[in-house]
């Protein structure tokens, strides 16, 4: 299982999920909710859209948006083997593992640290060209 | 065979690889060098970003960049059965079956009627929301 917001899709996020997918049979993907965004600025592309996105990559077996009041509903539902996170996000390993642990659920908590290096590798570097270029209104 | 520029990625897109995919065994995509984009504005992502977004989803089994010379050149090289365009692509049919006929280039040129219904469907609506979003600089 792995979790991110996903906003505007670039090789970083494809890299994730390709080693994400090397560690199980099936992954599942948790699509953020707008609501749940808090560490960074609001995605611009509804999570709906954002869902579709996802769950369209080879890697991806089944993309689901998130529970807006418990982000750990769909764990607790789903029982993964693997949680996964990416090289840069905001969970920290130790809380996630007690969380999981509180709750009785098994699963590894692994950390990818392969980092994708491509000009615009992240959705907000993406944004930024756009303003860039546009100058905005 | 399909060809698009794929700026930003949203379920149009999708939509479309997924329909492209249906007319055929394999499905290569032709992804628009931005020298060649004149048709509308620049894409905001590097040709090389764009194509390997397009070779992770799901439907496409290789992506390539186009000939920023000739675009019928990587159409010659492969000699693909069917020519896949979307429903808003500019390309007129006619005019395609005849450059195609003079290559003696025996392939379909199918357009795909399904168009997508979703909030933020074309990479210019998505940079729009941004502009709106953050004003620009």
């Amino acid at each position: 299982m792995a979790t991110g917001t996903f906003d505007i899709i670039h090789p970083g996020h494809i890299t994730f999920l390709r080693e994400a997918k090397k560690l199980g049979d099936e992954l599942i993907v948790i699509v953020a909710r707008e609501k749940n965004v808090r560490h960074k600025p609001k995605p611009v592309v509804p999570e709906e859209q954002r869902r579709r996105v996802v769950e369209a990559i080879k890697y991806v077996d089944k993309a689901i948006l998130g529970d807006e009041d418990d982000m750990f509903r769909p764990i607790m539902e789903l029982k993964p083997d693997v949680i996964v996170l990416g090289h840069d996000q905001h969970f920290d390993e130790d809380w996630l593992k007690e969380e999981l642990r509180k709750r009785n659920l098994n699963c590894e908590v692994v950390r990818i640290r392969v980092k994708e290096d491509c000009p615009l590798c992240s959705s907000h570097k993406i944004i930024e060209r756009i303003l860039e270029k546009y100058g905005g209104r």
